[in-house]
C-alpha cells in the first residue's frame, strides 16, 4: 500500500478540536487506500514558552537541557494526536524521536539526522495502525535527546517520508501553499501550483521561510513529493517535485526578499591574488558565512570588494575585517546596513534568455540602484536599498505575471 | 562519599525561583560532603493540566498515550532544575527514566518499579555532579513509558535512594512534616519528630496524605530514612526511619481520619462455614479491594457482616453482593455512606497495654457511638458516625497528648 506522512505544525495542533479535525483527514486518507505516518510539532507558543522559563534560570543554559526541555513539547503533542485517532476509530501509536529510531548527530539545538531505523513504524503500518512520530527531535547513539532547530519538524517529516519510501510527505499548516510573492507584499500574489525541488531551495535560501532548506534536501536527495497545505480548509496546496518540462514554461516561478543581511565593502584593496582568501578564510574561522561577494576594479588600478553577512554576524564580522586592513593595505572599510536582497527564482530561465535584462530594466524603470548582482543557473537576487524593497518587489512581481489581476483590481 | 537523594515536589517546583532555591539547597548538601541525586516532579498543576488536555479528547483515553502524554511534565522539570544547579555552579545531568534505567512492569497508569540500573547516575556522582531524575515515570523492557501513579514521585525518590545505598532520602513538599493530627482538625497538633516505618505505613494506609504508601515500603525494605521537609524553610522535618527503642516511649504516634470510606452490612445469615469466603471472592474477581470487616452473632444464632469499602468501588459492591443475598438466604442488606474511619497509631502499643481501653473509653465520653473495630500490633481503627469525626480527632489528640498545649491556647 502506498504510504503518505502527513506532517501536523504548531498552528495545526493549536487546540483539541484542530487536532480532532487532523485525525479526521488522517482516517480519511486511510480510507483511500493510503497508510498514513504522522509527524507533528509542539502547540502552537509551547517551545516558545518552555524556552522562556529556561531563559529565566539563563538565557545560555546547556544545549542538552534546552533539548531536553523543548522536547517535552512534541511528547504532548504524539500523545494527543493518538488520542484523537483511536476516538475517531483508528489505530495509533506514538513515538518518541528515540522510540521510533530517528537518530541524529549529537550537536545538541542543532543536531542532524543520521539514519532513521523504522522497524518499530512500519510494524504499527502494516497492522493498519497509524504511527505518531514526534517532530523536532533526535536521539544520538548514547540515549541523548537533541532538537534539529527550531522548524525542524519538516525536516523530520521529510525524512521520514524518504526512510518509508512515501508516495508524498503532506505539510500540513497554517497557509494555504507557496506564494509566487508575499502576499502582505503583493496584493494578490498568485499562489504557486507546483514547484520544482531546486527552486524552492533558492526561494528558501533567499528568504521564503514556509519550509525550512534543510526539509527539502531530504525530498529532493529522496526523490519525495512535498505537498504544503492548509489544515483549515480542504484544498490542495503546493506540490514540490522533480522538475518536470511544464515547468520551463514559466520564466519566474518566484520572488523573495531579505532584509536579514549587511554589507561590508572595502575600497582600494590592490588587486592581486589571495586578498579574498584572506578575508574569507579570517570569517570562516569565526562561523561567519559570507552571502554574496563582488570585486570590482577602479580606474586607479585597485580593487574594491563588497561582501554580505546575516546581521547577527555583521559586529564579528566588521572586527574580523578591520583587523585585516593593514595587512591589506585597504584604504577604506564601510558598512552598510540599510540592504534588501531581492531574488527572483525559475527554471524557465535556464531555456529561456533575457530574464536578468528584464529584471534589471524593471528595477532602473523604477528609479531602483543595483549595488550587488549574484545569479544561479535558475536564480538572480540584486542586493538594493532596502527602502525600495517593497516597490521592487511588486514590481517584478507585476513585471513576470506573478499577480492574480482580477484579484489585485478588486482589491483596489 | 555519603549520598543524599534530594525530592522535589510539585509546589517545590511551582517557578523558576523556587528552582533556583532548590539548586542552592542542593549545593549546600555537597558543599557538606554529600554526593546528591535529585527526583523532582512536574511543575505544580502542570499534571492536571496535560491530563485536562486528554480528557478533553476522551476521559478512557489510551493508559499507554496517557503516560506518553503525563511523562513529558516531568521531563520539563529535570531539564530546568539541571539549569538551575548549573546557574549556581554545580555540573548536572537530567535523566529520563528511560535514560536513568528505573524499569517497571508494562501496567500504564500504575505501573511498579521492578530494578533500577545506576550505573550512568554513578558516573555523574563520581565526577562531582548530580544526577536529575525524573520521578513519577518508568520504562519497560520494550522502551515503553509508563507512570507508577499519581504522587509517585516519593516512591521513585526512595526506590532510587535503596538502589545508590543511600544515607537519607530527603522529601522536599510544601509541609513542613507529618503532623499527629490534621492540623486542619487539630489546632496546635504536634509535628512528629521522628516515626517508624511500620507507623508511617499504618499511618497512610489510615488516610495520611503525606507519603505514598509505597515509597514507605521501598525505604523500609532497603532501610533507607526518609525525611519529610518543607522546601519553603529551613528546618528540619519529620524523620522516618526502623523503629528505636525511645519510639516507645510514645503511646500514640499519630491520628489519621477517613472519610472515603462506605459500609455494607448484611443481616441474618446463617452462621456456617464459607460464607464470608464468597462474599469476599465476588468482591475480589470485580478487582474491589474490602478494607475492615466484621461478623457477629445475634440472638436467633444468625449472624450478621459488616464490611466497607472505598465510595467508588461501593455501587459494584452493592451489584456483587446483592447477587449473594439469595445463595446466603440473607434476611436484608443495608448501606451506610456516612461513616468515618478513625485511627490511631503507635509502636507504643507494643510495649504498653490499655491503649484500645482508654481510646473507647474517650470515645463514649463524647457520646460517640463505634460500628466497626479493627486493630494490628501498632493500630486502632475505629468506624463511627461521619458527623462525629472531627470531635473524635480532637477529643483522642488530647487525650494522647499530640496537642501542643501553648498553641492551643494562643489560639484560642
Amino acid at each position: 500500500m502506498p504510504i503518505l506522512v502527513h506532517k501536523y505544525g504548531g498552528t495545526s495542533m493549536g487546540n483539541i478540536e484542530r487536532i480532532l479535525s487532523n485525525a479526521r483527514r488522517i482516517a480519511a486518507d486511510i480510507q483511500k487506500g493510503y497508510q498514513v505516518a504522522v509527524v507533528v510539532s509542539a502547540m502552537s507558543g509551547e517551545t516558545n514558552r518552555l524556552l522562556a522559563l529556561a531563559d529565566e534560570i539563563d538565557p545560555h543554559s546547556s544545549g542538552r537541557e534546552r533539548d531536553m526541555l523543548a522536547s517535552a513539547g512534541e511528547q504532548v503533542s504524539i500523545a494527543l494526536m493518538a488520542m484523537a485517532l483511536h476516538k475517531v476509530g483508528v489505530e495509533a501509536v506514538s513515538f518518541t524521536a528515540l522510540q521510533a529510531g530517528i537518530h541524529s548527530d549529537p550537536f545538541h539545538t542543532r543536531a542532524k539526522i543520521t539514519s532513521i531505523d523504522t522497524s518499530r513504524l512500519r510494524e504499527v503500518l502494516d497492522r493498519g495502525g497509524v504511527p505518531v512520530v514526534a517532530g523536532f527531535q533526535g536521539v544520538t547513539d548514547n540515549m541523548e535527546i537533541t532538537t534539529l532547530g527550531r522548524g525542524a519538524s519538516d525536516t523530520s517529516a521529510a525524512a521520514l517520508a524518504a526512510a518509508l519510501g512515501a508516495e508524498r510527505c503532506d505539510i500540513y499548516t497554517d497557509v494555504d501553499g507557496v506564494y509566487a510573492a508575499d502576499p502582505r507584499i503583493v496584493r494578490g500574489a498568485k499562489k504557486i501550483e507546483r514547484i520544482s525541488f531546486d527552486e524552492m531551495l533558492e526561494m528558501a535560501g533567499a528568504g521564503s521561510k514556509v519550509l525550512q532548506t534543510r526539509s527539502v534536501v531530504f525530498a529532493k536527495k529522496y526523490r519525495v513529493p512535498l505537498q504544503v497545505l492548509t489544515s483549515f480548509e480542504d484544498k490542495p496546496g503546493t506540490m514540490i517535485s522533480e522538475e518536470v518540462k511544464e515547468m520551463e514554461d514559466i520564466l519566474v516561478t518566484g520572488i523573495c526578499s531579505d532584509k536579514t543581511e549587511a554589507r561590508i565593502t572595502l575600497w582600494g584593496i590592490p588587486d592581486q591574488p589571495g586578498i579574498a582568501a584572506q578575508i574569507f578564510e579570517g570569517l570562516s574561522n569565526q562561523g561567519i558565512s559570507v552571502d554574496m561577494i563582488i570585486q570590482s576594479k577602479g580606474q586607479d588600478g585597485l580593487a574594491n570588494m563588497s561582501f554580505t553577512v546575516t546581521k547577527p554576524d555583521l559586529s564579528d564580522a566588521v572586527r574580523v575585517t578591520e583587523k585585516l586592513i593593514d595587512t591589506l593595505k585597504a584604504r577604506q572599510m564601510g558598512v552598510d546596513e540599510k540592504i534588501a536582497k531581492v531574488t527572483i527564482v525559475g527554471v524557465g530561465m535556464k531555456a529561456h534568455g533575457g530574464v536578468a535584462a528584464r529584471m534589471f530594466r524593471c528595477l532602473a524603470d523604477k528609479g531602483i540602484n543595483i549595488y550587488m548582482i549574484s545569479t544561479s543557473e535558475i536564480r538572480i537576487s540584486v542586493v538594493i536599498d532596502e527602502d525600495y524593497t517593497e516597490l521592487a518587489v511588486r514590481s517584478l512581481a507585476k513585471e513576470f505575471d506573478l499577480v492574480d489581476e482580477s484579484v489585485e483590481e478588486k482589491g483596489a
